[in-house]
């Protein structure tokens, strides 16, 4: 730490990313990136965008705006791309949070929301989850404030049905409600629809997970155009062209090629369910997850033991030290070859421990 | 605006880019983006980095921190990159600009200064140009704050020696001193190896003027160790991954080929000096640029009718209505050919106006 650095930041401890291995020795679950390349549309449009960026982007990403409207049946005013979706989420942060309006979220969830709110000076509430991991709606109620719900959530893999997510929305009428869909693709159903009833929710999704672009970081959140308009102002305040050029014509790709996305959705929730039931008949509890991620614990070796072992094995899963999640690891799901080396792994150190 | 948007930002005035065209029918020479294509080294490296977007980037950018390092003589530890200048230059009035700290920068300059400070609720003074643009270098003396100075200056083009930057790094020990160096590589000094020297120096620099990457949205800074530590905090605390792969790919090539950027600079230079004579010919009064662009204005038409009249004409400069400047354009260099079609176009709007 400098000498000069703020004293309004000299608390704030940042975000710690999952291990980002510089080779690629590892099999790598623990940063819930998709095991399939991204769509060959995604590809193409990227490569013949990068001789022109010697020009900025579109600050208004129109030509993604147009694709993505149609494929999530929202309007122009209605969408905003960011530089991947952390960005999005603290642009929520920084517009509809202050002294007057709280953050609330669950204490289990996105690591990132403590960060955001700190960074911005936001008091908050962490609401205790259920025993069982779930969310109790009625904790969620005529709060005044800014309401963050990840569905799924994470690190659990537990989803809210749309209509306990209205419940919320209604239920708060003049908070803000922002619904984290990061993992939405596996199995949730999106609140995206609900956009067009209520003026106080703010629906953010990512490229990162089931459209394979992690490393091109795209991101964007949909509501009311009057919330866009906000999250807009934040934009254009701190970095018009947050969205580059070649991320944009991959963005647009993407969503052009729905069909390449779905079957990859449906692939890793099969290979999913099946890594499932093998890790029960090991005797692993697990919650019951919708995301692309397994959160799973062992009765007989507690959670950062197998971590290590794990990745004494060249096997990387994510580890949280935090209470109530320490006994746990989550699992991205890989390809079946991978969860199969996974599974074998497994069985190897459980072989061990007896 | 929404009825949530909080009320420390309603007042807040978004920043302006440039016109960006949808279509390529203008010459455009209103954003200072290069002419020329990225290097090829720059292309070949990105292209390859598309297919492995499903992985997250890099947080730590390694590859081309270990690149920037030799290419600039600083160490890992000072040198921080960012998604564009303009993020490192946000996370400089997040980090040392405060109620008690406030910010000092030059009545002309960057126009996002002033956003940045609004953004973050930072207190600031514009301190006037003298009336030849040029900074008085004896008003930076002692300040109790963060010091902004970009050099060259935008719009006027305008440079401080090493020796002047030295003397105001100097005067303020106690202050951060941010130089802006977007524009350096036109022929000012870059003060990066005064970074050894005093640890309230930080520099910034981007990619896309010289590097012909502004499209890909590259940027950096540069300081000690304790203020690009500060720095980390802040980028660790909004979007650890704020840089992606193919943007980190393109701007490791485009370091490795140093003869190719300094070639386009050599060649911009010349370009600059030609154009600038043709204007005087016809009239113009310019500033003594040594950036990318040139800052006219003509006795016989305001600097508004004289855009509005390229504009016409397919040609696209910029012009700023702030008082001072509301006389002048800014014109990007562009190509030779580029030019010599601006100053035809001028020819016959004089000949019109006369």
């Amino acid at each position: 730490m400098s000498r000069f650095f703020s004293d309004k930041l000299r608390k704030l401890v940042p975000y710690t990313p999952g291990e980002q291995p510089k080779n690629m020795e590892y099999i790598k679950l623990n940063t819930n990136e998709s095991p399939f390349a991204p769509s060959p549309k995604a590809i193409e449009y990227a490569e013949r965008e990068i001789e022109l960026c010697r020009l900025y982007s579109d600050p208004e990403c129109t030509d993604l705006v147009n694709v993505a409207c149609e494929y999530f049946g929202v309007e122009k005013d209605e969408i905003l791309f960011t530089n991947g979706s952390d960005e999005i989420l603290n642009f929520a942060f920084m517009a509809f949070c202050d002294g007057d309006h709280p953050a609330y979220f669950p204490d289990i969830t996105y690591g990132f929301y403590t960060v955001f709110a700190d960074l911005n000076n936001v008091p908050y509430t962490e609401i205790p989850l259920k025993d069982d991991f779930s969310i109790d709606i009625s904790d969620y109620e005529g709060l005044c404030g800014v309401i963050f719900i990840a569905n799924p959530n994470a690190p659990t893999g537990l989803a809210l049905s749309l209509s306990d997510i209205e419940s919320v929305v209604r239920a708060n009428p003049n908070s803000v409600v922002v619904i984290d869909e990061a993992y939405v693709d596996f199995g949730a159903e999106s609140a995206v629809p609900l956009i067009k009833k209520y003026d106080n929710l703010l629906v953010t999704q990512t490229f990162s997970k089931s459209r394979s672009l992690a490393g091109a970081r795209l991101g964007f959140g949909i509501g009311c155009k009057e919330l866009i308009c906000d999250l807009n102002t934040i934009k254009y305040s701190t970095n018009p062209y947050n969205v580059n050029r070649v991320t944009m014509a991959a963005g647009k790709g993407s969503l052009e090629d729905r069909e390449y996305t779905e079957e990859n959705c449906q692939r890793i929730i099969a290979t999913r369910e099946r890594t499932k039931n093998k890790l029960k008949e090991l005797g692993f509890e697990m919650t019951d997850t919708f995301a692309n991620f397994i959160f799973a614990k062992h009765p007989l070796i507690c959670g950062e033991e197998l971590y290590l072992k794990l990745k004494e094995k060249g096997i990387l899963v994510r580890h949280f030290s935090k209470e109530k999640l320490d006994e746990y690891n989550r699992i991205t799901v890989g390809t079946d070859e991978q969860m199969d080396a996974l599974v074998k792994a497994l069985e190897d150190i459980l072989g061990e421990t007896k």
